[in-house]
């Protein structure tokens, strides 16, 4: 995995390493703090220029302060002869996240608040959390939930919570002018694969091809724990926020569902309109999804002190797929050729980032001769004339007239955006185009 | 019937209140001036701060003026052998209103000139107007008519057209600020119950009902003649007109039907936004019907040198069912339970123009932490994490920022007003929302 | 045909005069020059004031030069006995327009690069075009083309391609004011009925019927060879350009399909509106098209350094009906009463563009007493109360507050034009209504 083989790996080799690495980081238990998230991020920043920050437990963040550190060691449930009946060592999802300690004999009863299970989904073990409540718990299957009969269990969390540090990943990927695009993913969930080790591998291949490849944009990548991680981030931040002028959080990208974009608080921000049109042009179906308060980290980067304009791609969203955190998500579950899909999906919204801009017709009354350019067909009046890459070039000098974008071109054109550019750069050599303003200055 | 029960009855019970005016009110013949029209608004008035105005015949109201006064005591077509065939005595819709007076034996091609019924609903007696014409005529079921077959009748109208005064009742209920809203309905149908002893009866009970409660508003209540009644309010009450922020007329508030809100003439006023909230958010369907020049006094109103902005509220729309302007519309076509409906759609929207405001989230970067404010729960991590009213919480969270209304996060969030309202009481008791500008002042 | 039969004759005639000219004109070999089409010209013009503009090859227009002048005398393919199995002088689509002067034998494979047929529809000879391609071909049914199975023929063209000119006729049907609607049609196409004498054909009584009437706009007409026409025009008449309010390119009118509107590229001028609620009228069904850079002649007038507010009526648009560009389509292809049923829509687009206006109602308090003038019927309370001429009448009042116009007032009225102007005289005779600004002069 040396970084050049970002350039000359096929799709498919590159989807074959993210699966490999997401089978890699699986077993690990991350938590919102920690040394499994720990060893999660040097393995994501493996050969990268990759920054972990380390924030001291109790070092106040906007309205939050960073919690104490969470490392986990065992955790089992045993009958009285010693028999483990549930074992963290089996799961890391056995153990509600934050667990305090405990080591004790408990009568059945008092068990029973202490776990969670599905009754609907009676094979699985749910996903729990208690991050800031000061309780312990074990999640269970249906069935083992069921066979716990005794009167009595040994449990024991063998878990510390102290103070320490939350750690988070950054990379800055350089280019020509200093507007960021804002790459987010949660890193905090322990053994699920799509929620979110799909995100971070595909997080790490992207920014690998980005840095094989020249850039206008900047790009900031952030591997952090969910909603602890970016108000940390946040609040450490607030002199860079101006710079971010696009933002994506990734989720969810490693599933067989199609893509679904949901919206930035603002709905109309660029990233808004570049997602939303390389998603209509991908050949499986897609979903535009307005924002709502709700999700991943794009809560905290919406919310309205700060109201960047961040979105997030997802496949099949959060809450939406029975196997949603539960320990049915996992590597089965996810599929290289969706994340190579997913990655592919980004690459292309890169490219409209990259390259959009207004373009000036240096000969805007009537058309242009294009025949003599060799840029139409010599016989006429034939049926289906408007052929399409023709139309496609009517298009970009019907409308390039200091006012409209390539991308504005794309979407009154109906056509990817891929398409209009390279009509631009065949109108451009021609001599017929030329740049006016890059998007970002556009009027 | 004193003011106060309107604080102690049950819905049912004030549903039955209404039902029971409407009968004591349905055999009165009204008309848009007379007799019948001022005992109408005594009931109407009994026990509140009400004025009847009475202006004098002939007086200039803008383009108009106000008619003669008319009163009728009997009406009949007599046989020759004295056997009365159609008496008013029995319905008080089987003479045109404002016909002339009249004592002859005609023959009965005249007769027939003079007669209204409805061949296609043989059974009912329509009603018929005739304020600016000088005639005189019967309306009488397509049986009545069929049954006249003698060659001459004797038919008498005792009725008199002379100098007099149109009435009209007014009630101010004063709020905290002088913006009003105005609440119109006509009062000069005689025996029809759904159009419109429903919307007086309803009005009557809203009133009784803000005279009970804290305001913040000025309620402006007319109870009115159609056409002409508005025209002479407004001709004689220019002046005031500006402090009318909101304006509803009610009609056909009875009948089974859902509910219909008719849009204000601008279509975006506040009322017109604040009705069709309200009414998507009832349990069973509704319509929201654009304006258009016809129907009710909201005609006048919604004329373009006012341009008020008073839209209509109605179950059943004027003209839309077969029982509209006949007979049938009688008590029994209405329902206490469509009256009660009606009263609380209206309360929930007063609810709205009442609380309706913009408020401002005091810790707008990210999220605050609602843990800790016992406003999250404490496990996380369940499938159907976004509980609806945490969600709201979040809505509201988001979209304070001192441009949104509460009105416009209910709307966004697609969660009802109260819903959003409560939310919002929560937060500011948390300390984390505060009051920025009432709605009024919305920038 | 004398120009003031446009006055008296019947929709009928004046569909047999349209039809009989186009059969007139029909065998003649039109192209983009030559003297196919200056006869063509020609009898458009008769008895017309009619310019024929002869402009030199070579003259520079715009990205463009003026071409060398095609005529043709005579083209056929031979066996080597003579006999002749294509021949110019049984259809003039059987030479590819602007082919090279050719007199060789050749072998068939070399026959076969020239010949252009329709494998799909093997009765049809297609239409083919080498304006600038220095090149020959022929067009074959694909029958004849299966025939030639000899191993030589004989191809012979006797045509010139010279200096000449460019020839195309206008003409200017002045109103009172200089405001211009241009009417531009292409001419070039040789034996092509639909595409577009009809659209000929429908200009030329459009023009005969403006000169019949008075006229507030001034009218336009270019008969034009396609795209090279129009770019010649245009490049001669920069100065007169911002004269055009309106335009409209005609073609294939003379179908049976339903008309289409494609609109102008602003998308907003006011003929796309007028047009678009011309057709939403017809009792037919019809289509509003977007602007596409394709098409005819709109093409050029809609270039971003002109943006005319240029629109394009048809029957059934280029392309889509499978006649198109072959010899199908013929007159038979072609209907009297479609041609005229495309003037008389025309014509029902000039009224709204002459007579739409913005009106003032003198008494915009309430609603004037419309009884008392004779304008609302005596008899009230019936259930169908909003009688359609009256709902007409009260919308017009209703919004006549000086910023709707009369087209505004029928869009909103969901009313034909026609209607909204007959209500709009008869307020204006009542001195309820007065004109307030023409609608070119709309705030």
């Amino acid at each position: 995995m040396a970084p050049d083989s970002a350039l000359t790996s096929s799709p498919a080799e590159v989807g074959e390493e993210m699966e490999e690495l997401l089978r890699r980081l699986y077993p690990i238990c991350r938590s919102i703090t920690g040394d499994g998230l720990r060893a999660t991020l040097r393995l994501l920043g493996d050969g990268l220029p990759f920054t972990i920050h380390e924030v001291p437990s109790g070092t106040p963040v906007l309205d939050w302060e960073v919690p104490d550190e969470w490392n986990i060691r065992a955790a089992y449930i045993e009958r009285e002869n010693g028999e483990r009946v549930v074992d963290f060592a089996d799961h890391n999802l056995h153990v509600v996240q934050y667990s305090m300690p405990v080591d004790r004999v408990v009568p059945i009863g008092e068990l029973r608040q202490h776990l969670h299970s599905l009754p609907e989904a009676p094979d699985r073990i749910p996903y729990r959390t208690a991050y800031y409540a000061k309780t312990w718990g074990f999640c269970v299957s249906e069935h083992q939930a069921a066979a716990l009969t005794d009167p009595f269990y040994r449990v024991r969390i063998d878990a510390t919570l102290a103070p320490g540090h939350l750690s988070y990943g950054e990379m800055l990927v350089e280019g020509a002018v200093e507007d960021e695009m804002l790459v987010s993913v949660h890193c905090c969930h322990p053994s699920l694969a799509n929620d979110n080790l799909s995100g971070m591998v595909v997080a790490r291949a992207l920014a690998r091809w980005l840095l094989a490849r020249p850039r206008r944009l900047s790009y900031r990548f952030l591997f952090i724990p969910g909603t602890i991680g970016s108000i940390t981030w946040l609040a450490r931040n607030e002199d860079g926020l101006a710079r971010i002028k696009h933002g994506l959080v990734l989720s969810c990208l490693g599933d067989r569902g199609n893509l679904s974009y949901k919206k930035s608080r603002r709905g109309d921000a660029t990233i808004d309109r570049v997602a939303s049109h390389v998603l209509k042009h991908c050949p499986a179906g897609h979903k535009v999804l307005p924002f709502v308060p709700y999700g991943y980290d794009e809560r905290q980067y919406c919310s309205p002190g700060y109201d960047l304009p961040v979105g997030c791609l997802m496949r099949s969203p959060n809450g939406t797929f029975p196997e949603y955190h539960t320990s049915a998500d996992d590597p089965a579950f996810v599929g290289r050729e969706h994340l190579a899909d997913s990655l592919h999906t980004l690459q292309q919204i890169v490219d409209v980032l990259e390259h959009d801009g207004v373009f000036r017709n240096t000969s805007p009354k009537g058309e242009p001769q294009l025949g003599r350019r060799g840029l139409y067909r010599p016989i006429g009046g034939q049926q289906d004339a408007a052929e399409y890459d023709q139309l496609v070039l009517l298009w970009v000098l019907n409308l390039s007239d200091g006012a409209h974008s390539l991308l504005d071109v794309a979407e009154r054109a109906g056509a990817p955006f891929q398409r209009v550019k390279a009509a631009a750069e065949d109108l451009c050599r021609a001599g017929l185009l030329e740049p006016a303003l890059p998007v970002a200055d556009k009027p």
